[in-house]
């Protein structure tokens, strides 16, 4: 992708703090795949498995690390940590919305609410009374934010997001499109005829450096508060539950769902749609692949799965007919092996 | 969590329609776990396993059963249903939003529309022809009614919510932020080549007392109308297809999906994540365990479940090479009955 | 459903290039299904286990195959693809939204962005400088589109869209209210200690004819594009990660997922509630059944599925149990065997 911004890649190395090999003078306007690269940008190598698009990359330049410096014939910065160091480089040349500074004649910003310096409130942005947002904080285009509610300094909120009451934002925090927070935790009492909704009380506190993405919702604690880290990655179509934690740095995949009440660690991962039920806590670094729903607590950091693997529906169709005889099919195994034993 | 509004113990007493030991003059400011109140707050006890909080608890007051009388120490408003007192007492300290009466200045609404006593429109909402609103709703701020909807009194429609036209919505419904009702179902005929759009004729209606979460989607119908009956709570994220029927009282928690035409009955239980496929019936008072797949009509009402619990990645895919197996290994197992019988 | 629009028989058969069995001037005002049509609706028989409705139906006429032509007693449409007819004749009685050419006062539109002839703007919505929309599409109320984004001619984007910056959308798109196109994909660098950022530097090309359903989320690229092909149907709550690629008139049904660099072929069906884990290849004309999760590539076009299907949670327990302990089950029924054979 070539952008308008462009630098040397004299300025790269600097930017970045790598080492350079190459013409300092060399523009760059934009960061390409090995494969896809073309002149003037620049391009990483950091999966072995690519270490052979190497020799014909396109690129004008590569970020990689010393062990290739002599396999690749063109420009080089070199990292120890050449994916850390293709994150840092993609941040300059990112897209950055032009939104005018201060706020956009059609919001609707309650005469309480408190905007420090540099702070954009985009068009048909409503802000109730007692807000308060800090230095240089972006609310997109018809994003609301509900009373008496804090977000920090340097965040980006994306148009269309709902921030409830009472909810908590950090600094540095991200909050992609049509994302809710606050929204009331599921919460009822049944009276033997009908749900009585419980009123959630709490509220939601998130952390500094959080990335929110689209459509995700996080609801407010029923009488303590839902509590994101720092650090915490979500992604889009995530629900997490009234008064879950989720421990700094961890992070949470697509369409991942954690139940009321659910505990997770520092550093843990929730793989793509997977789930967990109620009221159960997760040691920190656990990770859980795609799709894995957890049942109950888990104590020991490792990684874990449930589910059967994909196959053709011909086959899998028999495979469930024998799965729901799996009990059966065991206990036969079993006096199989008794009859045998008997007889030895 | 303690709040802006207060009650004395003797007036609590009095709303919940609960005795009172104690002093009536104590004042109450909020709700709090009896782990976790403070003093000025009031507590419950439910649920036996927190029974060995009672004695250490610092809340000025406990709900709880006659059972549990003598364990407490402090104050007590006693209840055959405690759970259901204590949902009770938090609407007692709920959060009011504070949207002025009226119709918002930024607010576009159609000539056409009429709006009973009590309603109020926040900014940036927009009304259609032909739309009714009974009294004492609020519709939240940027959010849109489509032509000829209606939504009846005592409904509580956070900001963001979008209602397509000829939606028809009860009275005291709850619908939070970045739901969706009334867009179109899923329906396509497939002409060989490609998928030609069938258009969707019908509605959706829901009843009364209904309360719906955050990026919910429920889709108008075919030609029919989709329905939610009375009392039915539903969690964020759930997806609702067309013509889909849900039976009263029944609590669908998130990210749950229906398919098209799944009828469900009264009081029932999707769990979170769950699933159910197109032109099924459930019975009533079914219940399925979170993210399990209904994939036939169910005829007697029990829990269900599907899935594989979660293992150890590692000891997973030994299990799931096996499952592929299992047709050839419960043919195995036949086999070696055969065998052994034939040696007896 | 009947509508407020009316049509003679004939005027369907000449619209529809079908041929009548019947008075060519009675009216249709709506569309019905053979159990639940009344007078002045048409129905249509494409399902062959509702063919016993044939007889009783209160339709005033019916399309349907020739070979079903004796059995109808009723005027009649006569087709060879009567389900494609069908969902053409629904066509004929949607709604149509009333929103006013031009511009609403509300809306905010940038003076770069370039808006062809006949587009229609709601109340309320935000278009960012350098953007494109072509002839007669129409911009839901509350929407937002932003910078250089393109939407191209005949397009219906309802309320509540958002979408992010240069986005490419085709002709004859259709995007329902709270989904969200061009967010950030979800991709950190990890450094040991945080997670770091990579911005998403690429975007999202959307073909012709491709009907997008309410609340889903389809992120932009990395480096490059993120691909949807012309013609394909995704539903709601879907989503789609960076640089995915979808062929040509694939189907994607609700509550679907495809995490980052996942290649879907033309003329695929993903389930609903259906997942495809990161960098993987799905064949053309793939299916794969509601739930179940894809963990590698599929080169062999055919139905596939994952899961157990559900039972009732009290046999579950046991199977689960008796899954997680497959792999020394199938050990056993092989020594067993050997036994067996050993002793023959």
């Amino acid at each position: 992708m070539t952008s308008k911004k462009s630098y040397t890649l004299g300025e790269l190395s600097s930017i970045l703090d790598l080492e350079l090999k190459g013409n300092a003078d060399t523009k760059i306007f934009g960061i390409g795949t090995l494969k896809n690269a073309i002149a003037g940008e620049i391009s990483f190598l950091s999966n072995m498995s690519y270490v052979d698009q190497l020799v014909d990359t396109s690129a004008s330049a590569v970020i990689l690390s010393h062990k290739f410096s002599k396999s690749c014939k063109v420009a080089q910065l070199l990292s120890n940590a050449p994916y850390v160091a293709f994150a840092k480089a993609t941040a300059l040349f990112a897209f950055t919305p032009k939104i005018s500074a201060g706020v956009a004649p059609s919001a609707v910003v309650d005469p309480t609410a408190q905007l420090a310096t540099g702070v954009r409130v985009g068009e048909n942005v409503v802000i109730e009374a007692g807000v308060t947002v800090g230095a240089n904080t972006t609310i997109g285009a018809n994003s609301y934010v509900g009373e008496n509610s804090t977000i920090g300094a340097d965040c980006a909120i994306s148009p269309g997001v709902t921030l409830y009451h009472t909810v908590k934002i950090g600094d540095k925090v991200t909050i992609h499109s049509a994302s809710v927070i606050g929204a009331d935790g599921f919460g009822f009492a049944f009276d033997g005829k009908k749900s009585i909704k419980i009123h959630q009380l709490g509220g939601v506190v998130i952390g500094n450096n959080v990335d929110i993405g689209a459509g995700t919702t996080i609801d407010r604690g029923a009488l303590e508060d839902t509590i994101i880290g720092d650090g915490v990655k979500i992604d889009n179509q995530v629900q997490i539950g009234h008064n879950c934690i989720v421990g700094d740095h961890s992070i949470i995949c697509g369409c991942a769902a954690l139940a009321g009440s659910v505990t997770i660690g520092k550093y843990c991962i929730m793989g793509g749609g997977s789930g967990a039920v109620g009221h159960i806590t997760i040691a920190d670094k656990t990770q859980v692949s795609a799709m894995s729903l957890v049942s109950k607590s888990i104590t020991e950091p490792a990684m874990y799965s449930s589910g059967t693997g994909h196959m053709k529906t011909s086959d899998w169709k028999r495979a469930i007919v024998r799965f729901q005889q799996l009990d059966s099919i065991a206990k036969r195994v079993k006096q199989l092996e008794q009859n045998t034993t008997g007889k030895s």
